[in-house]
Order: C-alpha cells, then sequence, then structure tokens
C-alpha cells in the first residue's frame, strides 16, 4: 500500500488560470506582466512542481519526526532543510514575485499563489521560512529608508537571508495594544531593542547566516512619547547578525512543542539592548505591518487549500487502491460523498484563492487608477473569508480524508495524520479565523467596503447560469443580502450584534464564493462530465450548510442572549 | 495561566442520575439494584472523581510525551501506569459492573458508564488498558465453557489480569470476512493459533502479568470446515501466559506509532501456534462478539462526551483568566457562542448516553421479559448514534476549545491539543463512524428496529414542551419521520440511496436527542437562568444543523449521481 506522496496539480492549475480566470488576458492589459504567456507560467509552475515533489515532499515526514532542536545556543533544523533551501535560492524562487529593481524577477502574485500552495502541500514546516520573506520584503520596500532598502532588500529577495516577524508577546495575543517590548532611541538613527516576543516561526535557524527580524515595539522618546494601545506601537528592524559582521544582542531562548508543524522553528526570542531601525515613522508600526496583511492573510488562506488538496489526492489513490467487501473502497458510497465534497471544495477554494491573487497584482501593477482601486477593495473583502474559510476547509478536509484510511490513518507512517496536526495551525496564526470575521463584518462589509461587496455579487452573480451550480450561486446571494440588510439593522441597537453573527456571515460568504467557482469551472469545461459529478458532490454538502450559515446568523442577530 | 486539570462534573452527574432520568426509580424496580441509593451512587462516584483527578490526569500529559516502548522484548508503558492500575484494582473498580456471582461489585453499567466518562476524560491512554476488560468479561460469561470461565473471570473482575481484543487484520479492516489467522484443533480441547493481528490495544504491556486475548480466527477443521466470509469466524481465548505458568508463544513484534493515546500500547501481534480455548462455537465467533458491541460502543461513545467535557471546562477556565481588549476573552461574542455550545452539547450528551447505559442495565436486568426487550431495542438505536454523534462532537469540539486559547492551544504544555490528537481515535475504532451510520440506517431503521424507533420517538415527545428546546424537537421529529419515509421509499428501487443519505441521518438523529435532552434538563431544572441560556446557545447551533443534515438526506436520496 503506497504511503503519502505529492504530485503538484499542474493540469489544474493551468486550467484555471487560462481557461477559469484567463489571466493570460490580465496580463496583457498590465505592462509589468506584458512578458509574460501562458506557456512560460506553465514552465514555471512545472519547475516548481518538480523541486516540491523531488525535494521537498520526501523530507515532510522525516522532519516532522525529527523536528528543531537547540544546539550550543542555536537553532537546527531537520536533515535536509537547509540543503533544500540552497536549492530554493538556487533556483531563484524567493525572488519570483519580487520588483525587478531589486533583483526580483516581477512575476505576478498569481503564480508566487501556486508556488505557495505546493510548497505547503509538500512540506509545511520548511514552508514556514520562505513564508515571512515576502511579507518583510513588502514592508521594507514600502516603509523602509534609503538606507534600510539597500542593506536588506537584495539579500531578501534572493534569498540569501531570511525574516522573522515579532509581533506576540505572551500578554499580548490578539491584543497587539498590549505589546511591551521597548525600543529607545540611541542618537545615532538606531534604536535599542528589548523585551521577549512568543511564537517567532523562523526566529533562529540554520538556513541562512543573517535573519531579519521586524519587530513590534513601543518607542521610548521623550521628545515624542507613544499614545497607549495600538496607536504606539513602531516597527523596529532587527538583524540577528549586524553590518559589521558580530551578532546582535538577541537569542532564541527555547522552542515551543507545538502539535504539528515540527519542522518551522517557533521560536521564543529575547532582545537585549539589541540594535535595530525603525521601519516607517514612530508609532506607525501597526499601519506598516497592515500592508502586508492581504498578501500574508492569502499565503495562509493557501496553506488550506495545500493541505485538502494533498489530503484529497492521497485520499483518492488509497481508496481506489484498498480493497474491503470485494472492491476498492472508492466504491462504497460514503467514501464516494466524502471523496467527491474533498474535491470539489479543492478545486472550488483554487479557483476563489487564484482570483485573489490577481486582484492583488492588479491592485500593484494596473496602469488604471480605478482598476487599481477596486481590485483593493475586491480583496480586501476576499482575503479574511479565504484565511478562515479556507484553513477550516484545509483542516476539516484534512479530518474527514484521514477517515478513508480508517484505523491506518491514525498511524503517523501513513502521513495523513501529519497533515491534520500541521493543518490546524493555520485556523489560528495570521488573525485567528475569530478575527478574520469580526475584521470581514464589523470593519469591512458594515465599514467601507459595503459598496464593494455590492459590487463584487453583482460580479459573480453576472455569470450564474441555469445549471445547479448557478441555481445556488442566486439563491446563496439573495440569502447574503438580506442577511446583511439584517446585520446592519440590528447594529444600530446593538453594537455586539454583528460580532454574534460574524462566523456564520464569514462562512456564508465561503460557500458563496464556492459556488461562483463551481458556476466558472463549469462554463470553462461544460462537456467535462466528471467535473459535473464533482460539483455535485460538492453542491450536496454545500449549499444545505450555507443556507445553515445565513439561517444561523439571522438567529443570532434577533435572539440576543438575555444576560445570566 | 493555570494549565490543564480535571474536577469530574459530579454536581452534573448527580444531578442527571437523580433529577433528570431519575435514575433511583429504576434501582428500586430492579431486584439486582435495590440495595444501591442515590447517596451511594454519589459517594462510588465521588471516589471515582479523587482517582481520576489525583491520579490518572498527572499522568495524562508526561504519558503522551513518553509514550510506550519496547524494552527487552516486552512492552513498557509510561512512567505511573501500572502503579495507578494498581490503585484501580485495589479500589475495585475493575469490577464495579460484574456479576457478585464473579467476584463483581453487580452495580448499574449507568456508574461504569460516569465512571468511564471521568477515566477517559482524566487520561484516554491509560484507559485503554480497562476500557477492554469489560468487553472480553461479558463475552467469557455468555459463551465460555465453565472451564474457561472459573479460569478467567474471577482474574478478569478483580483487574489481576487485563484482556486484548484481536480482530483486525492488515487486509481485514471494517471487512472482517477475510480475517486469515486460523485456529487448529490439537484434539485435547485446545486449539493452535497462528496468524498476526493488528491494532491490538494492550497487546502487550506491564500493568498486569497476564493478557488474555480474545481472537477472532477461521477454524481449520476437516470435520466441520469453515463457511467464507465471517460466517466462518471463531473466536479464541489465547492468554500470553498459560495455565502452567510458561509463556504462549505469541508476541508483541511492534507498536503503532500513533496521532495520540500515546500511552496507549497499539502492538501488531503475531501468534505462532499459540494455544488457545475456542468460546463460542465453531463458527459463531463474530455473534459472540456482537454481544458486547453495545457496550463496547457505548464506552467509546462515553470517550466523545469525556474528551468535550474535559476540553469545555478547561476553555472555560482558561477564558475566564486570559484578558485581551480590556477584559477576560469569555466577555467576547464569539467566545461566548463557543463556550456556550460546548456546554450545551457537552451536558445534553451526557444526558443521551447515561439514559443509554439505563437501557443496558434494564436489558440485562429487569424482571419483566417486555422491558428487557424493549429497552434493548432502544439500546441498539441509541448506541450506533452515540458513537458516532458522541465522537465526532468530542473531536470537533476538542478542537473547537482549542480555538479559545488562540496560539497557546497549538503548543503541547497547554494540554488541549493532545485532547484533539487522542480524540480523532474514537471516530474510527469499534466500528468507524461510517459503519455506524450503515449499521443505524441499514440494519436498524430499516430493518427490524424501526418499530423501536417509533416508540423512542413517541417517548421523546411526550415531554416535549413548549420552551425553545421542545419546539426543536418536535419540528426534527418531523423532519425524521418524513425523511425515514423517503429513505425506506428510495430504498426499494436504489439499494444504495440509504447509504448515501447515511451520515446525515445518524447527525439528524443525534441532534435531535440533544433537543430531547435540553428539554429534559430545563424540566428537571425550569428556574436554572443559567442552564436556559446555555441550552440557547446549544440550539442556536444544533437546531440549524439539525434541519441542514435532514435536507442534505433527502437531497442525497433525489438525486442519485449519475454513473461517471
Amino acid at each position: 500500500m503506497s504511503l503519502f506522496s505529492y504530485a503538484a496539480p499542474l493540469d489544474e492549475m493551468r486550467f484555471v488560470i487560462e481557461r477559469v480566470l484567463k489571466a493570460p488576458a490580465q496580463w496583457a492589459a498590465i505592462p509589468a506582466f506584458t512578458d509574460l504567456d501562458a506557456d512560460t507560467a506553465a514552465e514555471v509552475l512545472a519547475q516548481a512542481a518538480r523541486f516540491t515533489s523531488e525535494v521537498l515532499q520526501p523530507l515532510n515526514g522525516p522532519g516532522d519526526r525529527q523536528g528543531c532542536r537547540i544546539v550550543d545556543g542555536r537553532v537546527k533544523t531537520p536533515d535536509g532543510f537547509p540543503g533544500a533551501w540552497q536549492q530554493f535560492v538556487e533556483g531563484g524562487w524567493p525572488a519570483l514575485a519580487c520588483d525587478p529593481d531589486w533583483g526580483g524577477q516581477g512575476l505576478p502574485q498569481l503564480l508566487n499563489a501556486a508556488l505557495f500552495e505546493m510548497l505547503v502541500a509538500a512540506n509545511h514546516g520548511w514552508t514556514m521560512y520562505p513564508g515571512l520573506l515576502h511579507g518583510a520584503y513588502e514592508t521594507i520596500k514600502a516603509h523602509g529608508s534609503d538606507a534600510l532598502k539597500q542593506r536588506y532588500l537584495p539579500k531578501l529577495v534572493s534569498g540569501e537571508w531570511l525574516a522573522a516577524m515579532g509581533l506576540t508577546e505572551p500578554q499580548a495575543g490578539s491584543d497587539l495594544g498590549l505589546v511591551r517590548t521597548k525600543a529607545e532611541p540611541r542618537g545615532d538613527g538606531s534604536v535599542a531593542v528589548t523585551g521577549g516576543k512568543i511564537f517567532i516561526s523562523g526566529g533562529d535557524h540554520d538556513l541562512t547566516d543573517n535573519i531579519v527580524h521586524l519587530v513590534l515595539c513601543r518607542l521610548q522618546d521623550p521628545s515624542n512619547p507613544a499614545p497607549p494601545g495600538t496607536k504606539g506601537l513602531s516597527l523596529a528592524l532587527v538583524p540577528t547578525v549586524l553590518p559589521d559582521g558580530t551578532r546582535n544582542t538577541m537569542a532564541a531562548d527555547g522552542l515551543e512543542h507545538k502539535m504539528g508543524i515540527h519542522g518551522s522553528a517557533t521560536c521564543v526570542m529575547r532582545y537585549e539592548g539589541a540594535t535595530g531601525w525603525l521601519v516607517g515613522e514612530p508609532h506607525r508600526g501597526l499601519p506598516a505591518m497592515f500592508l502586508m496583511m492581504n498578501a500574508a492573510r492569502l499565503h495562509v488562506a493557501l496553506q488550506g487549500l495545500g493541505h485538502l488538496d494533498m489530503a484529497t489526492q492521497n485520499a483518492e489513490r488509497y481508496a481506489a487502491e484498498r480493497v474491503q467487501f470485494k472492491g476498492p473502497i472508492a466504491r462504497q458510497p460514503a467514501m464516494q460523498r466524502t471523496l467527491g465534497r474533498l474535491r470539489a471544495v479543492s478545486d472550488g477554494l483554487r479557483v476563489v484563492m487564484y482570483r485573489a491573487a490577481m486582484r492583488l497584482d492588479e491592485a500593484e501593477h494596473h496602469p488604471d487608477a480605478a482598476v487599481r482601486e477596486a481590485a483593493a477593495a475586491e480583496a480586501s473583502i476576499l482575503t479574511p473569508v479565504l484565511k478562515a474559510f479556507g484553513t477550516q476547509q484545509g483542516f476539516q478536509g484534512a479530518s474527514d480524508a484521514l477517515q478513508v484510511w480508517g484505523g491506518y490513518g491514525y498511524v503517523a507512517e501513513y502521513g495523513i495524520e501529519q497533515t491534520v496536526r500541521d493543518a490546524r495551525i493555520a485556523m489560528i496564526y495570521e488573525g485567528t479565523n475569530e478575527i478574520q470575521a469580526i475584521d470581514l463584518v464589523q470593519r469591512k462589509l458594515l465599514g467601507g467596503a459595503a459598496p464593494a461587496f455590492e459590487r463584487l455579487l453583482d460580479g459573480l452573480l453576472a455569470g450564474a447560469d441555469d445549471g445547479e451550480a448557478g441555481r445556488a450561486l442566486r439563491a446563496q446571494a439573495t440569502m447574503a443580502r438580506e442577511t446583511l440588510a439584517a446585520v446592519r439593522s440590528a447594529a444600530g441597537g446593538d453594537a455586539e450584534a454583528p460580532l454574534r453573527a460574524a462566523d456564520d456571515v464569514l462562512a456564508g460568504v465561503g460557500h458563496l464564493l464556492l459556488a461562483w467557482a463551481w458556476t466558472a469551472i463549469l462554463q470553462a469545461a461544460p462537456d467535462d462530465a466528471a467535473r459535473h459529478l464533482v460539483v455535485h458532490a460538492g453542491l450536496l454538502h454545500s449549499a444545505p450548510e450555507a443556507e445553515m450559515h445565513w439561517r444561523r446568523a439571522q438567529r443570532a442577530l434577533a435572539q440576543a442572549p438575555a444576560t445570566a
């Protein structure tokens, strides 16, 4: 019986990029991408697929079992991880979506999204290291001084150095206003950073010689005192190795023992007067970090997709091979339903996530300001939905897939239990899924993004045909509009009402996006009987679930709990 | 910040036993239990609570980290596990629900159910060892020869020896008809058992000197050849130590590395002409094992409840202590909903599971044959529902609870991630949850148990008042009846139709039982405002979910997928 393996779904990716989303037409309209064509993009993804299948996936199980450890005061990653990083760097992959001015390849975020789907599917633990690179790059590029940019961007783009983000402290989880790490100006333009951070992914490791920390801190400047809360946070760049080659006064005090992603070094960091430099204005640290949030959240969403696809393709193969009751278990109705739903959700989520990546590309590169603005607005709605809904589907889908293996699914060597453990973290970090729901409903749908959501709905409905998926999409759009009207109305008299409905609203929008994706998939391949079956299996589950979420959201609004 | 702990919910257990289910009235009507009163029962549970909190729970995290290993060819359990077993034996706990004729205490299964809820909540890995004892005891008691009973029952009842069940083989998972292990008659009444078994919980360990294996095998008797498939399976008792004190020719070849329950020794067993004796008639091994199946499945269901209650009580405490955004996170609407739902489902499942245990007591001990028969019929419906629905709620609830801790939930030292990992196995073993759904729908609701289900529904509805829970119960009963009529009608022309709907039917019945339990809870405590709030939170989730399942079941019947 074959064990876990991974083959990137290159045909499906190409189908989504070229035929469902018609990305090459977008590239032709954006000067930065006019040199790119479908075949070139496909060749880039094919190369990435080889790397993920041949180099990364074989390190996934061993990396989980070996984990990271501290040797002589430094973090040592699992065997093979540094070597895989060298191959990644030599392939030019860190530079894929970076600006050519800084040594990047200037390719669309769409291709970077496909790359990260593959990386995570093959090895989530390893992918945590490059996962932080792009966010650091974007932040320094947008807010760093010229000196910082010159010193750090080329090395980050090439992958010679890696990055870490220092946000969380023991008392400051979702509530970053409680951050206490301090930065004292030294008078030479640098600051001395002192404090402790937890959950710092890649805070120390042996993949690169230098690690660039972006640390959220509170500036101690008597001439410019920090306001309390999040409005008084600054962002400091603190490298583990200083420009003169000496080690900075910072260290990983320990590693967390986690449920999964054992290959990722989750550090407890201590900064003891470590030398750093502010990135952006004093007290404007949080807005500087928000800039990269859409891209970072989309990357976490892609983790959900990667896990789901990995679990699905292995479950499909196992179910075809495993014989019980005189036939492969894939023929049993319960297995057919599970496998059909997993495949449908995986294929559907890919369409929506790649669409979001295309909006990020337009927001950054489109020549028309109105297009840029509309794309940014749509991305700001899609990203919290995809982060929360995508990671929830990734975890639940991995657990559903585990059931296909029966008892073997619970045994480590078969691989799927690791996927379940690894997938669980994505529901928590980069803003918990509950925080995403509040962001979507409170800040976006009840805030400035309400018209953008209406435009998004109109756009999705424009393609709704009379097929099963199109009918589901129209029904769900109606429920969405009714529910959002009720949320708005309830919010007037009861500020907490939207918060009670937020999780269900987000899930409802997630199912609605799936219904659209399935419509778009079938329209791009109207004669593909196998796809019709898969979409049918997906709708069998998704449509009643969508209804349930909208109904529950309305109940949660209407029935405020009496205070106990 | 306090870490995981466990305090058995004694007040709630007493409330359910005495006021909701009125068990003391049942005891008074059953001669075997007339000596038992409410205070005595409460004292028994209070003693069990002390053992689980003080002895078992402190071994839970360390047992997970240390796991089992093979030392000098024998399985060594985590430090403290054998000592805890000695204390359990000295307390007389293995004998709790066993027949006084064999040294048991003759207490109801209801109290044994409460005991096992506590044991699993405190330490699932450890509880796997006594978890198999009662099934072996029942099987030998009902089907063993007098000699086997005399030799093995007293030592099993006292806990001097433990038991293991050998069913699964690599090629024979859910499909036991594929079992190949053979038993050759020796002419002296014994058989020589040869073959390999996998996933044998407690197959070897250091808690007791002897382990009594009940092994499913195929008798090789030329004068009485075994029919193929499950009708040709026999059951053999194969002890690790023979009556003359020598070791039997059997060994644990290895231990599985699992997602969770690391403290439980999951063995790969090899029997090499090992000496055994048939239990029951040749080729009647499976019916002999089915006898104990209701009790065994209820025990697995109780694992779901134990995990759920453990997760809930720790999440409640953490949410009350953890301050973010100027208050304990327990005040945030998203957390309130999660915590309320967890508490509601935990409290509700306990009522239904204890009710099932009372039916098992009646089925075994009631003086009136009609009552015995009706109780057995109800138990045969409740157990697959509670096994599948209860363990699904246990796993999902543990994962939902993990979210309350945010990033800390993913870190091993906080405990909740272990609960998620441990809880996952209960959806697989003792018949996967998909097998339970097929058993419920195919064998029971479409089979001989249809009238019993109608009687069960009538009985549940008899108590439905006009409160929120009572209204939900009535609505769900109507949906259940309509759906089951549709299942019956579809089954005529399409044999696979019930299998497509089975998972949703089972989940629907699970929610219906919850609605009844909440009705019964509120009727037993009509003025308890806190309980009304909890039930409200439960219904907010459960009622729309129930509707979704019934609707989806009907869709699955109506829309047979076209063959691809």
